[in-house]
């Protein structure tokens, strides 16, 4: 399954027929929320329509079109507007900012689609000879800007290469509970076809339904069970990438002592060392029994004492999700049009479980024992129910915001348990500060919120979500000066500088001082090593 | 705490004064052996003693000695010939033919004891500096020749770096349960330090009593628990290297997408990109119950299915170990001096437990019920007990063997599941015809045996031991025969070259097949990148 591109957004997300996802209570959000942002009425900003942009000239000749179709297919090299538009950017809110206002100045010359990891390995090495750049592309869903059409210096052009037509469960090992698949394939297709022989892999990020298996590798991504399935580097057994020095399968063993296990480079790589083609994953069971049910705490260090218990214990959950009391009071008001109390302060927990029922019988009991121990109210499943129900929903809201004169964007870290809640208090004072000193005017009102996402032994992640009115005309520079002040605080308090959204363009700058000198020096040797030329998605992650 | 080297054998296992670790049982084992292997009576074959061995003389000048010196301290710059030999070599069957036929063909020209990661430091660039290689060295346990003195081409000489005086718990995080430790702490002196304050590491190889941190992190070791605990991969948190690039300290988040995570090349570096001086590794509470227990299985193919469904339902064991017939027939041998029946032919399973009582508790229910449903037949406590009160002791068998014409070496391997019997049977099928057709003399027998050591839920490793009579005067190319026909069976059918033991010297000829033209490539890269003279650990790894 890939989806023609024509039935998807290409300044958006989802299809573009999608329907509004506040349904009735419309109107009644956008009164509250335009209140709390203090703009009302809310303006209109619509995006501007494709046809009345101008995209860059294509640079490639006829006979460097020729090659490409030479080594996959006339058919599957695209150079018609909508193709070239919806590869320009990702779809991060800084992306967003460049479409919407019709700025499109960086777009693939050519979108080609292939369908072998021998064409795309013919694909890397002709477009390594001939110095053009090489954007690989799965469901175009970054956030951080990963997927930029950018050509580096001294390239004559760029080529996106869209991985969705390999997107086949090529084989299951039962025994091994590891499965074999094309990069290019959707989460839904992923999960139809493992579950259709029982099995799960069991990474739903809130991307889920329009991103990649090579598009959650590339960037380490997370899916929201990530407690119980594990981040992409962890269910990752190997990996197949072309490289302009040829195919790459790594290392596949369960546990190996035979040097480094390159793989683990594979996790994070971003597109610069190779285009991943396909993957070998562990797989579970499809879960027998879920269950997804809230707490009450009324301090959100409480609520970390609890999720740091039951990862300590090994109590077995999918997920822990902790809104701070912001977060807590904003998705309750969202789901009630306003209608919720700014003055009661306290923070939602939900825990998820998934497995066999007795393991799901078990957890339910210890991860309740722990959570009313540090104080927490259980609250059933409803609350639960309705987040996992609304679980990809979220990203539906930033294109409506955006078409009345708001920004939203999100931002994650991860650090040690000790260490969470002086980071969750300093990026939140940070970000709150850099939203005040850049309102778009006076009585212009931004807001902040968390959640603890993602939970180890040893830490646990933190996702701010962050909304404001936009300060239009100078929308791009506003939130350069948020994302740069919240990315400073991050990195002094000892956070790393993303969990699972990866690096891509908007990360840059703190890459280095993340890494260290020596570190870094060791990033660009491994990519001076495979892609000399420079050619594999220039701009992201090292520069 | 640190051990005076001269109270350790230089050429052998542990303390110069260990008493026989076979007490009175010893004649009875002795003669048993000599009939099973097919030499009776067992010659005697003695080490040659150091004071009878000419060590090769120190290249390097009093002027370059005081360098060093003058960046440790004068009496941390050893160059006399027990602490030259002590260095030598690691303590592979390899090695140990080497110093015990008197061969000293390479040796440190000195040994400078650091204590500080700055000491370190200015070592390996003083070294790098005047091209002198650089042997990191915590234990010299290595069986693989990780540790083997030896300058690379173009060096002026060799120095050891010996860490053990670097052996402190820094400090422990007890929220976030991870702690910061020198590297060059031994075991013992490790686990004491973190049980005085209720936290283990859990981490003990069969080399416990006389390895380190750090050389447990190079290779990418294992501890026989670790199921629980994981091999070094898994617990380190981050580390501190000393490269000639400069100190290169890694990230240290429980999780992030910051670009593939630096960390992971450390483990399984073999001193190539660094000399780790410390390391955040993950703790665990002291387990407040133990519970270790055997199992009887008619059919090798029944136990691993067992092993096998505990991993895939997530039962939380320490320790599943699972001898085929071969090894339990040996065991049972070796603790009755010879009383036991060949012809019964059956599998000892090993399941320890430990943790929490009630987690222990509920884990011994659901592995009894595994293994029973397997085929299994609960054997109590006994045997799980004497197992682990022997867990250090194979060892220090090998020096008797060694004295008495007998020659006996431990290789392992990793796949996948679907992948553990046909490998296990072509293994040990190699190794036999190698033994037999590198006889010492006719009516010469070899034997192999193995067992299942550590289990992950795609997959677990193969640990072999075979013992067989030493062809007296051509015992190294003896060696490399089977050696050989080991390792070329574990590649043709899917393994690893090694699980835990890493590559060294031994694993050289095969580590460019196993990762491939594209990561051998970038491995060297890595290596080029941190350490361009080529200084640090010759001759190992990449070679």
């Amino acid at each position: 399954m890939d989806f023609a591109r024509t039935t998807l957004r290409w300044n958006g997300w989802g299809w573009n027929d999608a329907p509004d996802t506040l349904g009735e209570k419309a109107d009644a959000v956008w009164m509250w929320m335009g209140r709390t942002l203090g703009v009302d009425p809310l303006p209109h900003t619509p995006a501007k329509p494709l046809p009345e942009i101008a995209l860059p000239p294509i640079r490639l000749s006829a006979e460097q079109l020729g090659a490409l179709a030479q080594r996959s297919a006339p058919d599957r090299v695209k150079t018609d507007d909508y193709e070239r538009a919806f590869h320009a950017r990702g779809r991060s809110y800084h992306d967003l900012l460049h479409l919407r206002a019709g700025v499109v100045d960086t777009a693939p010359d050519a979108v080609v689609y292939p369908e072998s990891a021998e064409e795309t390995l013919a694909l890397v090495q002709y477009a390594a000879a001939h110095r053009i750049a090489v954007v690989p592309f799965g469901g175009g869903s970054s956030v951080v800007g990963g997927v930029t059409a950018r050509a580096g210096a001294g390239h004559l052009g760029v080529i996106t290469l869209d991985m969705t037509h390999m997107n086949q469960v090529l084989s299951i090992d039962e025994v091994s509970m590891t499965a074999r698949i094309q990069a290019g394939i959707y989460g839904p297709a992923l999960e139809e076809a493992l579950q259709a022989r029982g099995y799960t892999l069991g990474h739903y990020p809130q991307s889920f339904e329009f991103s990649t298996l090579g598009g959650w590798i590339a960037p380490r991504g997370a899916g929201q069970q990530s407690n119980k399935y594990g981040k992409a580097e962890r269910w990752l057994v190997s990996a197949t990438l072309a490289t302009p020095q040829g195919l790459w399968i790594t290392e596949g063993f369960p546990g190996s002592a035979a040097g480094p296990q390159l793989r683990d480079l594979v996790a994070g790589s971003e597109g610069l060392l190779g285009v991943i083609t396909e993957a070998v994953v562990k797989i579970h069971r499809a879960p027998e029994a879920k269950d997804y049910r809230g707490y009450i705490f009324m301090d959100f260090g409480a609520g970390i004492e609890a999720a740091r218990a039951m990862m300590q214990n090994g109590v077995p959950t999918a997920m822990i999700r902790l809104s701070d009391p912001d977060e807590t009071f904003f998705y309750h008001a969202l789901h009630t049009g306003g209608e919720a109390d700014p003055s009661l302060r306290f923070c939602l927990m939900l825990v998820g479980l998934e497995g066999g029922a007795d393991d799901v019988a078990a957890a339910r009991v210890r991860s309740m024992e722990i959570c009313e121990k540090h104080g927490g109210m259980h609250m059933g499943e409803s609350l639960g129910d309705a987040w996992y129900k609304g679980r990809f929903s979220t990203p539906y809201l930033r294109d409506p915001m955006l078409d009345r004169g708001l920004g939203v964007d999100t931002l994650e870290t991860a650090t040690a348990w000790s260490n969470l809640l002086p980071l969750h208090e300093a990026v939140t004072a940070a970000v709150r500060e850099a939203m005040a000193a850049n309102a778009a005017a006076p009585g212009a009102k931004g807001i902040v919120m968390s959640h603890v996402s993602h939970s180890y032994r040893d830490g646990a992640s933190l996702y701010f979500t962050f909304a404001f009115p936009r300060a239009l005309g100078r929308d791009i520079e506003q939130w350069l000066a948020i994302k740069r002040a919240a990315s400073e605080t991050i990195l002094a308090h000892g956070g790393t500088i993303s969990h699972h959204h990866g690096v891509g363009e908007d990360h840059l700058p703190w890459i280095a001082r993340e890494k260290g000198p020596v570190g870094i020096g060791l990033l660009r040797a491994a990519k001076e090593q495979l892609d000399p030329e420079g050619i594999l998605n220039p701009g992201k992650l090292l520069a």
